[in-house]
């Protein structure tokens, strides 16, 4: 079956995935752009000329063998972007997921169809429910959830995630949207592993780990 | 001038520095002992035989050029331990500090004469209040802050320590008590650095800014 992972979600030393306001012109709050500066120097953000070494290596996976997304509503718009019918995320006419994406909202829309395969579809649902619609979609790629901090938390607590990839990055925030709250003892059901790295972020994986495989009688 | 420091203080991944409940039986709660198995690794705790790698090399700073210690009333005890008149830390007759040991509490009681060079003194005082006499009674040898995440936080949100040494467990706690709360943007003032070992913690070293010297004049 395919997986349900989370890739390049970074956040400050003391956790927070997001500062605050978001606004409209802030949509990382006063954290900035200094949460995701070690991506934008990797091959992976700039093509050639970015680095290559394992910044590069873990931003890169997460556009593989991923066909489709979940975002929370925080991620596709700013504060009260659902009384814009003109709001069609941050991206663009042609976003970066080139696969149907699904933004959890309790305000639904039609779908809208963008550029470069991206299709956003508008769910009122629960993180179950709204991840069998996307593996329907995805077919046998896997799904990502896109962040933020409180959905990664609510699919980590409802057991839905496979694998995911956090990058903390040496800078105290304060306060924001923190992605650990409320997941104690996640290292019970994950393997983590921690790599830290030239640029002085901290790639964290965590790996859900799988039932052995019965051995054969002889 | 003589430094102060503090080592060795680990935390969760989302930045607990101690479980809960403290009692006499469980001193860091339901974090039990999970916090510190990576330094009983290593040589500077179990002495020839211990691995010397990146975390003893760490580990061993603790000892180094340390004039006294100024801990908490939460670490010199459980929950009530001032109402105990025989209490007398956790450490036995030979506790490890082996200097002069300032307890900072709102109970003060008379100073206690341990073997091995250490005497308790009992202070209520602030934080700036507590280090004069700390430092004085160092001489040249630098100050340790021996934690628990309160009493580091108020030392640094007072802006009197000059170097932290943090180590990242890979465990979430959940709860308990959280040592970056109130320290946004310490990355101002502190460089940081990050290291994680084969153990599977991260060390992260804050290391504070210093004005440059003023170029002499040709």
């Amino acid at each position: 079956m395919s997986e349900v992972r989370v890739h390049n979600f970074a956040i400050s030393l003391d956790g927070f995935g997001t500062g605050e306001p978001q606004t409209r012109e802030t949509p990382f709050g006063h954290a900035g752009e200094r949460l995701h500066e070690w991506m934008f120097k990797t091959r992976a953000w700039q093509g050639p000329g970015g680095s290559e070494g394992p910044d590069h290596a873990f931003a890169a996976r997460n556009e593989q063998g991923i066909g489709a997304e979940i975002m929370g509503a925080n991620k596709f718009g700013p504060p009260g972007w659902q009384d814009d019918p003109d709001w069609k995320g941050w991206w663009g006419p042609n976003p970066p997921f080139h696969t149907p994406t699904y933004v959890l909202t309790h305000r639904p829309r039609p779908s809208i169809d963008m550029d470069g395969g991206t299709t956003y579809h508008f769910l009122n649902a629960a993180p179950q429910e709204a991840l069998e619609q996307a593996r329907e979609a995805a077919g046998d790629r896997d799904v990502r959830i896109g962040g933020g901090a409180s959905i990664i938390r609510d699919f980590v607590a409802a057991g839905l995630v496979d694998h995911l990839h956090i990058v903390q990055v040496p800078i105290l925030l304060g306060r924001g949207s923190r992605v650990w709250d409320g997941l104690e003892a996640l290292e019970e059901t994950y393997d983590i592993e921690t790599t830290s790295t030239a640029s002085g972020v901290t790639h964290l994986t965590l790996t859900k780990r799988r039932p052995r495989p019965v051995e054969q009688a002889e």
